[in-house]
């Protein structure tokens, strides 16, 4: 089972592309605590916090990278129900948008935490939509708050 | 294959279910232009405009009504995608917070459409929480944009 979604930037695919691959983009719509490197096979660790304490993260591993076409990451630690999931990030330009596929695939168990999550990452898609237009995304630990859970 | 969202609002799930099923309050958080009554066998008819223009729609029949617990719906009339395909709303309450739990089901295609609804859909549920918990959404047509597509 998989978490879709489909957003439109006004910008270049290049200009998402670097979102989805620069350290220091990656920290300014996803979570500010964002380490590693973006090439094939390396791992990035994403880890969030809330109230002033971390709270967990996610480590990917860099499966596929193709400027202004494609990225996908492994998730090789994190909560049980992410580790072996793949994320898959499509990107195309339409005139003025670049047109965002995305896909959060082979989840094992369509529950509330996978529920969580979709709404989330749509919340994190706004975020990196409004870095790349406006120069202003809003990452952990300042991220929208959708409910109990964080 | 479904759309999956979990949304926690600051509220009672009483509250919750009333802006599911009162026309005034499906109106302040998802479309302006809602006509209908949520009654069991009833028809709600959803209409969004862009650009001042009517750009198509739902009807949805009711087919479940279970106070602060339960609503479903069933797409009778819309884009093909949608025709056949079920929007389920649960609630329950968890200390000061009313979890809902949201699946728009059945869909046949997972193609860009059903990542686009996805995404859309909790845009409209971030509608939803805000409404509830501070009385004003943003209901179509002043609804948050997510791309090229309304």
């Amino acid at each position: 089972m998989d978490i879709l979604h489909r957003v439109g930037i006004k910008s270049s695919s290049d200009e998402v592309y670097k979102a989805l691959t620069a350290r220091e983009a990656l920290a300014a719509w996803w979570t500010h605590d964002t380490q590693g490197e973006s090439k094939i096979g390396g791992a990035l660790k994403f880890r969030f916090s809330a109230d002033g304490k971390e709270i967990g993260g996610f480590d990917m591993k860099v499966i596929e990278l193709q400027p202004a076409r494609r990225v996908l990451w492994q998730v090789v630690d994190g909560p049980e129900e992410w580790i072996g999931t793949k994320i898959s990030w499509e990107l195309r330009q339409e005139g003025e948008y670049s047109i965002v596929l995305f896909k959060h695939q082979d989840w094992r168990d369509p529950g509330e935490f996978m529920h969580h999550c979709s709404t989330k990452w749509a919340v994190f898609l706004m975020s990196l939509k409004s870095l790349v237009e406006t120069g202003q995304g809003a990452p952990s630990p300042g991220d929208v708050r959708i409910g109990d859970w964080h």
